[in-house]
Parts: structure tokens; sequence; C-alpha cells
């Protein structure tokens, strides 16, 4: 993957201005909870308060699937994407899988001692969160470069999947598996009890949401589509084949990236799409320009309570982490795009309030 | 897609050698038959002979299906991947996406005036085959990436909707999509009767693929992965967005590339896997590599009566159309992968017979 990939869409003053809240490197190893996904209480939405979003998902669902709508879609047509950062889980303050690239530097060094004396390697091993805040864009780069390829494809797996099973956020002190958005995980249920298919379009590697995808939002490997690095076919000493993954970007899966790998992952438009920044901008344009009944809709960060705020709910500037600008916001009131205000339409937002 | 992408593995000779038995470039316009897709009559596989490779296939099943098999699949693992040209259909004498290539040439040449006294399009518009016969590579692949990328993807899939629905076989006047070999598709249907799930893995082009293999093999768009070129997204004059098909080859989905393009597309590695040439050996040998039951099957064109004989059993050379060669038997045999012998196991090979 390239060294741009994993960051597409990141500011570096979002990632960095985060650094200071993170934890210490090595992650805790309570145990892993049995699963984020608690059944809802209250029907399909229960989490949901009664209101335009969750009817706009009603209505959606019984206009597609009620054989006597005018806007019927055969099951296998049934396609919904969703962003994932911010859309299903915390994106702030930074992106989970950032975080993982950032404590993976210890082991990169490890393997290649010839780092622990380089930048940028050297000020992430420091730990000192202030000149980590100063590290810029292609110092970034060359920590994703160095953290997310150059390994086999098992090898790779195997060391999110040890991760992601001990890392804790830091405000909540929760796995970062656990600080999925219940009513959303709840959308993705009643979607597929509904017959339809449910992917992930992220601009995260598809590699590393792949991991885990499965056990926290019942979405397969094969429905992950994000942004993909080449892999290269060796052979081991012992005439096993094995898959490196390399440091090419084949898709940049955010933005326009979107629709792009929509199509090449899927090959077919989407009938709903879920998102919360201008990186999904395209998704839900290319979702509603196909006929008949389409559903988008995009979560507003507006609960800085329970969750947080940012956007123009809080008035911040564009160049914050997951932005969901002014002009998205003017498109969507245009577009007839329905926007999810966490704060007025979620009951709860995790399972484990 | 890059010139090169639609033609990997193909032999220019091989390629060439052909034209002289295409018919003229306009298809002819008889009605569509309901399907390609006949029941079975027998049983799953009754177009099979009972035989080692037969009793493969059921062995297999057998293994991964039985909850109390110490090699049983969990449902969500059963992947079966499947290359299509020479394994799911005729591809002598020439692929047919190669010969929808050659039949839009007037197409383009018609929205592109200035290609016509330009070579290769020249040539191909003259209708002599001698002289098409003698086109170098680079001219196939001028030909290829004219007639593969600078349009949008609905207007692709327009297009090779069309051609696909009249285009015939020189040698059986029927449609390409006749031309499926009715054991394979009963193959097909036995493993997904079972809980697999059925991947085409094809050097051909993905969207090209696409376009058919829902009604014909009863495999969505999403489950093709073959050779992928870029899309770039844009919006017309009605601010619509679109995509355009570019000359960018992302993965050539052939030889190595076939087990990358698993990996990227789907994310897990196949329980079973079908082709039946050298740019199947990787994927042959990536499925073999898995732990437990895993099931991999060559088919050998021994059969010159009712379809063709080349490869090993013909003793033809190895830079011949989708080559089975000498070395790939041997590698089957000391890997025990089953070889399909057209001529002995299967009873018949068209649904038409």
């Amino acid at each position: 993957m390239s060294p741009k990939s994993a960051s597409s869409g990141v500011s570096r003053r979002a990632l960095l201005s985060a650094l200071a809240v993170l934890p210490a490197l090595t992650g805790s190893v309570l145990p892993l909870p049995a699963s984020a996904q608690t059944a809802a209480p209250g029907g399909a939405l229960g989490s949901w308060n009664d209101g335009a979003a969750k009817q706009a998902i009603l209505d959606f669902v019984r206009a597609t699937t009620d054989r006597a709508s005018p806007s019927f879609v055969a099951p296998e047509e049934r396609i919904a994407v969703f962003d994932q950062d911010g859309t299903l889980w915390v994106e702030h303050p930074m992106y989970t899988q950032v975080v993982y690239c950032l404590d993976r530097v210890p082991a990169v060094v490890a393997q290649k001692p010839g780092l622990r004396d380089v930048e940028p390697f050297k000020t992430v091993l420091s730990g000192n969160r202030a000149a980590m805040a100063k590290l810029t864009m292609p110092d970034l780069e060359k920590i994703l470069a160095a953290t997310l390829t150059g390994m086999t494809t098992d090898e790779f797996n195997a060391d999110v999947k040890k991760w992601i099973e001990t890392a804790r956020h830091p405000r909540w002190n929760r796995l970062y598996t656990e600080l999925v958005f219940q009513p959303m995980i709840e959308v993705l249920r009643y979607l597929r009890d509904n017959g339809y298919k449910t992917y992930i379009v992220t601009g995260g590697g598809q590699d590393f949401v792949r991991v885990y995808a499965e056990r926290v939002y019942g979405i397969p490997p094969e429905q992950i589509v994000g942004s993909v690095g080449g892999t290269k076919y060796g052979y081991g000493k012992d005439g096993k084949p094995f898959l490196t993954k390399e440091p090419k970007l084949l898709l940049n899966d955010d933005h326009a990236g979107k629709p792009e790998g929509i199509h090449m992952m899927i090959g077919r438009r989407p009938y709903a799409a879920f998102g919360n920044s201008i990186g999904d901008r395209q998704m839900l344009e290319w979702t509603a320009a196909g006929s008949g009944a389409r559903l988008e809709m995009l979560v507003l960060h507006d609960d800085a309570t329970r969750e947080y705020a940012y956007g123009p709910a809080a008035g911040l500037p564009d160049t914050k982490l997951g932005t969901f600008t002014q002009a998205l916001y003017d498109q969507a009131k245009k577009s007839n795009w329905t926007v999810i205000s966490m704060k007025n339409d979620w009951k709860r937002i995790f399972a484990f309030e």
C-alpha cells in the first residue's frame, strides 16, 4: 500500500492534535467481551427515537421490499453500503487504524533496528506526545508504509487480530470494537433481515477492517471495500505459496474512489448509502443517481456529551477529521438526503450504555 | 484498462490463427433462447460419468459439509472459484471477449473516423482474414484499448449485453452463452446447493463477464473476479455522475494475479478451485495450500469430436491458447489435483446435445 493510502481523508492536524490524549503504546490485555452486538430492545430499531431519520429507514425498506410497491427491488439487487469511521464506530480522536500503525512501530523497529534512530520512528518510540504532534504528513506516510506493508497477509491478519482484541480507546477505556454505534448495528441487521447485502465502503485499509468486521458488524471479508494495496505472490522455502503486502496503492477508497471502488468490488449500484463526511459525498451521489427508491443518510456528530460534536454542529473548520462540512450539509438539504442527529435520533449510542 | 489486460494469457499466434474461421463482424440477430442452463437429468451431476473426477467432487462436498466430518467447513467459509475460458465455456478458436473487441471496431471507427485509415483498425475493417492473422501483439493491444475503454460503464454494459445476445460461435452457429459446459453448470449448482459461494476468477475483463454471468452461470456481479481496469468518476451536463472506463490496469487476473485477485476481491482462501490452463496454476496452488479438505480440478480438452483437443492430450505446443502444458499435467499428478477428461468424464458437454 502506498503511504498515502491509509491516510486518505485524514488531515495531519486532526491526526496529530489527537496524540496527546492517547494512552501508552502497549495495549492493555483485559479479556474481550463476547460481542459488541447486543440485541436491540424495543424492536428492530430499538435504539432509535421516533423521527424523520428512523421513518426514512422504515419507509425505504417498505418501498423496496413490498412486492406491491412500485419501487420493489429484486432481492439480488439489494445492496446497502456503509462508511465505517464516524458512521459505524467512533473516529475521534484518531482513526483506529492510525492508532494501530503507531502502536506497531516498536515491533517494526525491533525487526529493523536501523530505524531506531531514524525519524519519524525515533519520535514515535520516544512517546513524547508534543514531539509526535509535530510530525509532518510525509512522516506519517513513512509510518503507515512501514507498518502496513512488507509482511505476508497471514502475518498482518494475525497481528491486527491480536491488537484489536486488546487495544482500548482512551476516553472510555473500552475496546475499539465496543465503540460501534448500536443504532447503526440495528440498521445493518434490519436491512439484512429484509434481504439486503450490507457492505462496508471505507477509506481505511480493506485488509485491516476485514479482520474484525464479521465478528463486530456481521459483515464478511468479501463485503468489505476499502483502500486496497497490491500483494505479491511468492513461495516459501517449504514451497508453500504466500502473499506479501506491497507498498503499491491500487484503490484509494475515499471521495471519488468510493463509487469507483463500489464498481470494482460490487459491480452494482447501491440502493442505500450511509456516511458522515465529505469523503462519502460521491458515494451518496452515486447511490442517489439510481432510479427508484434510494436512501442516503449522513450521521451528524452533534453530541459532545455522549460522543463528540464536530462539523457544522460544532462550528469546526473543514480541516477537521471526518469533516461534515457546511457544503455537505447544504448538499444534503438540497438533495433530500437524511441527516441523522446523534443527539436527537439516537436513544443510546453504545451497547454498553 | 491497459491494452495488456484483456489479452493476458493470450498468445498472439493463438488469437490470430483463429481469425480465419470467424464469421463476418456483424452478429446475427436470431432470438435468444430462454436460458443456457438446462436442468440436469439423472441427479445433481447427471452429465458426469461415474469415475474418479465425479467421485472427487462428491467426496469433497461430503467431507466439508457433513457436521460429523473432521474436515467440516463453516458455511460462511465455503468459497469455490472457477476459471471461465476453457473451464466453464468454450475458449476456441478465440476468447469470446476478443471476438467482441474485433466486432466492436466498426462502431469505434464510426465515432472516431480518423482511425479508419490507421492500422490496425484499417486491417480489421477490411475483413481480410489473412491480413488480420499478421497483426502483432501491440496491434491487438491497440484494438483492446480502443474497444474496452473510453466509454461509461453503463454504455459498455449495454453494448456487451446487446452483442452477447446475438453473436454466434462459428463452429456450432450457436450463441456463445450456449457453449457453456453443462457438467460444470451442474458443479456450480451442486456446490451452491451445499452452501458454497461460487466465484468466477478469470483473466478476462471483470466488467465484460459480469454482464451475462448471473443469467448464464447464476453468479452475481459481485462474485466475478477478473482483470480490472480503473474507472474515473465524473459528472454529465445534467449534473448526474457517471464512471468512465480508463486505460489503466489495476489487476491482471491471470497466473499469480489470480490469488492476488482472490485476496483483493474475496479476502478468503477458496476450498475448491477449477481451471484448465497454466494461467490457473497459482490459483490451484493457493487453494491447495489451505488446511483441511480442498479440491483442485483441471479440465483437459481431449475431445476433438464433441469440442476440441489441445494441450498434452493433443501434443500441442505450450504457446497454444489456454495451454494445459505438460508441466502443469505433471504438477497435477504430483499434487493430487484431479484432471477431468472431457472425453471420458463428461456424458454430454452442452445442454443442447
